[in-house]
């Protein structure tokens, strides 16, 4: 038996290998994520990785790996040994996580939530002086809207109703067309909503779910842990990351000659981690093709609000389809959003939400019943994510000072974007899509010939070895593209457009200057 | 393909059938949740139950299934036609959730969220008039303990390290055995952590779970949608549901004989939803049993707290492997634990924690791996978890009232269990076991033949005929035993004992009246 499961896991190896044309990893590289001063090394468990579920062996999670595991080794030692590097903090671009680099929340939202979880002191005087009036009106709004006022009861499995009404007009009011609440699941961030609908679509590896490439690799891990088949299609790079429907016909087709049936079509848009804002005309053509090939349109919306650039908007996909005149019974669409991105980027919350629509009622009860296995989200996300759908309103008390801060985090994440797309075009061998929306920019590492010797030489895929030495060198963290996908011979890196603003000058220079000594290096 | 998928669910259905000796559910009845307007149920979808994973189908919840929907019906025809019922309200005695029976929050830990939530009036004199001076104290600490303060960011995979230095040092303190802090995983409540291990365990359906029957059905809802075999092992209602190693043999021995490579041990303690609290000696078997079969020991641990008896105690599992002088080379062990129970009973913050021990290093990074694709849990159920590990201490300004609202709970939830157990065991045909902890009571219900041959009429389980009928008569919700399972020919239903106690008196005469009436009416 052990020797079949260890076969069984050298193929996945082997089969991991083949797919590395497109994710170049290696998970036998996978770094101990916490240096436990415990014996679990000298345990003898009867559970060893021939043992557990290859599919948790498969999956694969870039933004979250070794490199950030490395930043965190290197945090601890400017710790405790101060000057040990040549830079004094760690600069996590990794990750979509702003609060975590120094962006404030938003005043109106923290007051509700802090008065939802503490009720007691909304009719104490001193609260006025403390909260704003609108904040302490919405909370009571809020709390009647919860049966019994129970801010720490279990909800109903999709989430309070009150507050699914209110995402629902939220909703209405963006698109123009109606939203029902009782097609939102509220979920705990996107992540788990993700999870629920691949679950419910996945029900082997010959079933497949087309994903661009480059991706948020949510979701090739959320692929693998469901044991099903990634079917990538490529975003053209030179025309902006655009997505061409003759790309997706050629996956789809040559997918389905392989045998895979094709479940769901991904879109991110605004893209992560390309930053792409997808037009209008482009959207209807690939509502079109979802109707057309029956596939679900998976929607990951949840950088909505993140547009940079004067000449593109938002369009949800839901607004898009209803505007061609398709309906519940033309078309099954899942959108996606969160209260982690945004102008708000509230990712300790873990609120969320996605709005099922065009599904059977059977389908639709299997989806609530995996819900309600969970029991809810956590009800202070499910809040935010109902303040973040109908925020304060002219008139508010709050109005004014909240849209400064809505404003100054938008626009200073338009110049940041701005200021380092520029700062990689102007490197030597990089060139860099700017980012239309979400919080990302995916530059393109031309590298010599003799970098790429070196990193094979370090075992390390070539855009991985060049983030290695950029954070041992500058302690600016990113994430190496073959963590996303990316045509097979092209490298490159995920960045955030994250730090304040105040650090990008040194950011830039920073990363200039390692850059140049990179290349002089291995100049050919 | 549609036929090969049409008679996949076939199959299942019939071998669902077999298994309903013990779990006697019917899919083909679960309910619409949600009564959508809109016209879901005139999609033509692709996605239909035949074509979605047959997992998703397989997996059951009663807990939040069919008998909660038609009260959730009911609550609603109540609003809308007052009087249309012979009661005036629904009481939810289906669920472990306190709050929404009306149980208040723990004062200091509700306070500690929200000005960790708005960290901004930490400073404000008015924050003294509001807030204990320990929990602006505590929430100092709490802050310091996160990097850049930032309650919005995501946090470390496993949850905040401060926060989790502070839950590893409750454990030891608990236990008297050290903790590692790098052994917490901090999720959204015990459900996730769950999941998080049966997915690394289970990779197809030979590998088996052992679980207690009655179990919480969270056990056989994670089995199914990862695919595992349950194998059960019962629990014995004549001596107060004790759990014999001799069962958990034959159990193994048969299941191997089957083919079923048998991983864990699920041992639920105090149990749920029987209540019965573990002797020592009896934990000390079942460790001795799980190292020499090597299996690993999953421990629900989520009602800790909740003892009810003089006679009995709590001891971890960790607590008595390690004072047999077992070590993390000897014993793979999970605790989970949750904000949830205990006497807080904060469902609705989504906080807890599973403690990982005596596994492999490769095989922990593989858990780490899986908690890093969903980032991390909500912080504000991070900060819960360490406060509930870490509550207020003797000197501390909130410890007298801190104190008398746990004490308050606790004392009243004891004789709670006790006149409602004292009330089924009143009742003509119905014997129940004390519960000794947790927040249920699991009555027998000896029905008479015509009640049996009427539920068959109905095409429902007697004990969900019974229930259903309780419903209709007196609006109290509770959970058929065939949710849970039970001794084939035997049935139950889980009542919780969280009403709160000024309505004991109408719970236990509603009940009562509904009961002899039932009997009369089916009387032989």
């Amino acid at each position: 038996m052990r020797r079949i499961v260890a076969h069984r896991t050298k193929n996945l190896i082997a089969s991991f290998s083949r797919r590395s044309l497109v994710f170049e990893h290696r998970f036998s590289s996978f770094p101990e994520p916490s240096s436990s001063g415990m014996s679990s090394t000298e345990s003898t468990s009867p559970v060893t990785v021939e043992t557990i579920n290859p599919k948790v062996l498969k999956c694969e999670y870039a933004v979250r790996g070794e490199i950030v595991t490395q930043a965190q080794h290197l945090q601890q030692e400017l710790q405790t040994k101060p000057g040990s590097h040549p830079f004094d903090e760690i600069l996590y671009c990794n990750i979509g996580n702003p609060h975590s680099l120094g962006q404030q929340p938003i005043t109106f939202f923290r007051e509700v939530l802090a008065l939802c979880d503490h009720p007691n002191i909304l009719d104490r005087s001193e609260t006025q002086g403390l909260f704003s009036a609108d904040a302490i009106e919405r909370a009571w709004q809020i709390l009647d809207q919860i049966p019994g006022r129970a801010t720490g009861a279990y909800s109903h499995s999709q989430g309070i109703k009150g507050l699914r009404d209110t995402i629902a007009a939220g909703i209405a009011a963006r698109d123009g067309f109606p939203a029902d609440p009782n097609d939102i699941f509220l979920t705990d961030g996107a992540s788990p909503a993700v999870h629920m609908m691949m679950q419910l679509l996945i029900s082997s590896e010959t079933d497949g779910i087309l994903c661009p490439i480059p991706q948020y690799p949510l979701y090739s891990a959320s692929i693998a842990l469901h044991g099903g088949t990634l079917v990538p299609y490529f975003l053209d790079e030179a025309t902006g990351w655009g997505l061409e429907i003759s790309e997706l016909k050629k996956q789809l087709e040559s997918a389905k000659s392989n045998g895979t049936a094709v479940r769901a079509l991904v879109v991110i848009n605004p893209g992560n981690p390309t930053g792409q804002v997808l037009a209008e005309d482009n959207q209807q053509e690939i509502v079109e093709f979802c109707k057309k090939e029956g596939l679900v349109l998976l929607a990951d919306e949840v950088y909505q609000e993140n547009i940079y650039v004067a000449d593109k908007k938002f369009h949800s996909f839901k607004k898009v389809s209803r505007s061609m005149g398709y309906g519940e019974k033309d078309i099954s669409l899942v959108s996606f959003q969160s209260v982690s991105k945004g102008y708000h980027g509230e990712c300790g919350k873990r609120g969320g939400y996605m709005e099922v629509t065009g599904f059977r009622a059977d389908v639709r009860e299997q989806i609530y019943k995996v819900a309600s296995v969970n029991l809810c989200s956590n009800i202070s996300g499910q809040i935010l994510a109902s303040l973040v759908m109908n925020p304060p309103k002219v008139g508010d008390e709050s109005f004014e000072s909240f849209s400064a801060e809505k404003e100054g985090i938008l626009s200073s994440l338009a110049r940041r974007a701005k200021i380092l797309g520029d700062a990689f075009n102007s490197l030597e061998g990089v060139t860099c899509n700017k980012a239309e929306g979400a919080m990302y920019l995916f530059p393109r590492l031309h590298l010599p010939q003799k970098a790429i010797e070196a990193a094979k030489a370090a075992k390390k895929a070539p855009d991985a070895f060049y983030a290695q030495r950029l954070l041992n060198a500058t302690g600016i963290v990113v994430v190496p593209g073959s963590g996303f996908g990316q045509v097979p011979g092209t490298w490159h890196f995920r960045c955030t457009i994250l730090p304040q603003e105040d650090k990008i000058p040194a950011v830039v220079s920073r990363l200039t200057a390692f850059h140049q000594e990179f290349m002089a290096e291995f100049h050919d």
